[in-house]
């Protein structure tokens, strides 16, 4: 029996994901799980072909960088990898790689589930001292959504300002718009050309859902997602070098996109981009979908004040607390669907301290309004300080990341 | 009931030359007429829903320009438009447009059919003082053909040679490569997204016939071919305005994107491009299909040598002359299905001259020989000039014509 490749398996996917009720759906724009928990993610890793990162990763990063494992790790959050071993076996003979991660810019307030992707990439920046480029997909934010490409591409330098307040070094960052950087670089031009020959309707369809009433533009899009993944579009940076491998940290449900692209690598002669996946950060309101940016209440922005962080914390996260205290101190709350819970995973950096309050809102000792009152200080601070640090990110500070310029990396 | 749009003429005229076998085959990729006289152009005129280019037309740019009218109108090469007599209104009133043509550069040698725009174009320009764009789609063949993106983009050089050598003022032309154009202007990419935002799969498939089977870079094709008919996408020329009325002069297989283009255009607020079109070129063996620059001993080429072309007029051109000298003396030849005539009607310019030929050739007077003699001299020094003409245009000289730039023209 032939194998099936990656991006039929996504293929497949699609069909089940429309035929089959139980499983959770998963694809770039859709996310919805049936259960209060989320998406069932071993299932995922199953469906989608990818493996779990496990301990013996884990301790392998450890052992060749000498820093700690991330919590993100730690807890799951990164969950799944393509070929990350490969990566570490190029760390290991002192070979280098780069960091590709990405951003549509469909609104201006990012919200803390934008984060993830870029705290933990930010961390893997310094942790592995390599090059970062970071796409913001403008032409596919105007293409998707009733916004004209004008201020998609505003959109684009607005929320680079939130990626620049993670911390990014800009020495060994590249921020760009696809709306600029296509129009200046005729190598990235070219490597659209390359991989739009060789993915046909008929794979995109497969893979993505695409319909013959979706525009031309939608059609070709995955193309411009996929380049990034390969050295050659950025000779500025590699020196023209095409076999720097990449790494991209992304969200699950961009993976079909990287099946297209790893599909078609070998076929161009180049190196399949390894992946680290996230789960999804919930809702408020509970686990059953990703956050809205077209909501408010659906979640935290990095623009919302002490205030409004309190007030929606109380008055929206999904409690998996008992209906009376008298209730809760007998059989205790339930973690797992306890969004609060959910979000110290994510923003908690103190293992023993979320252990503890594990423990306590578990047994019952602890309640509801006191698991609030920890994570909005938490967030608190975390956004008052994100905040802090985008006011002193000025226009000028967001071209000098956005300039197409050799890096602080010699190839 | 409610009108076809013109993109859904295409759409019917695609299902039609599926189905019918007596109607001739006329798309960019495939011309097939099952007639020795070639394709039935007033038919074809009827099916595309364009206009017949009439006495009326004629008179009208000879009243406004005070100059002669080209022989390739008299004569009936360029024999179709839609909405000439709009740019004659503008013109009328000293209102100015602009000139769209473009070539695919899939070989190095260019042929004489391959000519035939850039004659007319030039004769546009001079006659209308205008600014021209002249689009070199080398990503478009790098997409159909076994060709690498590098050297579809180095036949686009080369070609823009052939073209120079027409004698192209460069104050008033810019000849661009799509992948170098596109990877340096970025109000060419946004017009070429806004356009793919606005066309389906269904769209393309109806128009152009693709299916599932075809590369997505195929599939999104055709909005790059429609974006230089929007002077939006040279803000450079046009000082960015997005008002300035576009003219494509180009044979009529490439309708099809300019009735895609006509269809998008008033959805995104711009003005439809004009259009006149042209016959096909005979290929040497008869009138069935365009010339193929595949095989050589279809066509003459802008490169063969005075005894090239001779061997070639006297061993491969189709004869409308008798079998023996006594029955063409009796009977005469047949000048409608004569390859050496109809190339006559192209590049002898004298009508006296042709007139005669015709009445001699026909009433048997004159033999095959000697109307063979005729085109020989004819292309002889046609080609003879040009070629003198190309090697005098340098990489540098190139370069300069392909330099995005301000044109002559002020806006």
């Amino acid at each position: 029996k032939i194998m099936a490749s990656e991006a039929d398996k996504g293929a497949e996917e699609v069909q089940k994901a429309l035929i089959d009720d139980d499983e959770d759906i998963v694809n770039p724009w859709d996310v919805v799980s049936s259960s209060a928990k989320g998406v069932d993610y071993s299932k995922l890793i199953k469906r989608f072909g990818s493996t779990e990162i496990d301990k013996e990763l884990m301790d392998r990063m450890v052992k060749l960088t000498g820093k700690p494992t991330h919590h993100f790790l730690r807890r799951g959050i990164f969950f799944s990898h393509r070929d990350m071993h490969q990566i570490l076996d190029l760390v290991e003979k002192k070979k280098g790689f780069y960091l590709y991660t990405g951003r549509g810019p469909s609104s201006e307030s990012m919200h803390l589930g934008h984060l993830i992707p870029f705290i933990f990439t930010k961390w893997l920046q310094d942790t592995f001292d390599v090059p970062l480029v970071i796409q913001m997909t403008d032409d596919e934010k105007f293409l998707w959504k009733d916004l004209t490409i004008e201020e998609t591409n505003k959109l684009a330098h607005e929320n680079a300002k939130d990626i620049i307040a993670c911390g990014f070094d800009k020495d060994k960052t590249f921020i760009f718009s696809d709306v600029e950087y296509i129009s200046e670089s005729t190598e990235f031009y070219k490597m659209m050309c390359k991989i739009q020959k060789l993915v046909t309707f008929n794979q995109v369809k497969g893979i993505f859902g695409f319909t013959d009433s979706d525009s031309i533009g939608k059609i070709s899009f995955p193309a411009i997602q996929a380049t990034p993944s390969f050295s050659s579009a950025f000779p500025q940076i590699f020196n023209g070098k095409k076999d720097v491998p990449c790494l991209i940290p992304c969200a699950i449900d961009q993976d079909p996109y990287f099946r297209m692209t790893r599909d078609v690598a070998p076929r161009l002669g180049l190196l399949k981009p390894a992946l680290l996946h996230s789960t999804f950060f919930p809702a408020l309101q509970g686990a059953h979908g990703k956050m809205s940016a077209s909501d408010p209440n659906s979640s935290i922005f990095l623009t919302d004040s002490d205030e409004q962080i309190k007030t929606k914390i109380n008055k929206y996260a999904f409690s998996g607390g008992k209906p009376t205290e008298e209730e809760h101190r007998k059989y205790g709350g339930n973690c797992d669907i306890d969004v609060s819970y959910q979000y110290l995973t994510f923003f908690m950096e103190d293992d023993d301290k979320l252990a503890d309050i594990k423990s306590r809102y578990s047994s019952g000792k602890m309640l509801t309004g006191e698991l609030k009152q920890e994570l909005t200080n938490v967030l608190q601070k975390l956004v008052g300080e994100h905040r802090e640090r985008r006011l002193n990110v000025t226009d000028d500070i967001v071209n000098e990341y956005m300039k197409s310029r050799k890096l602080k990396f010699e190839y």
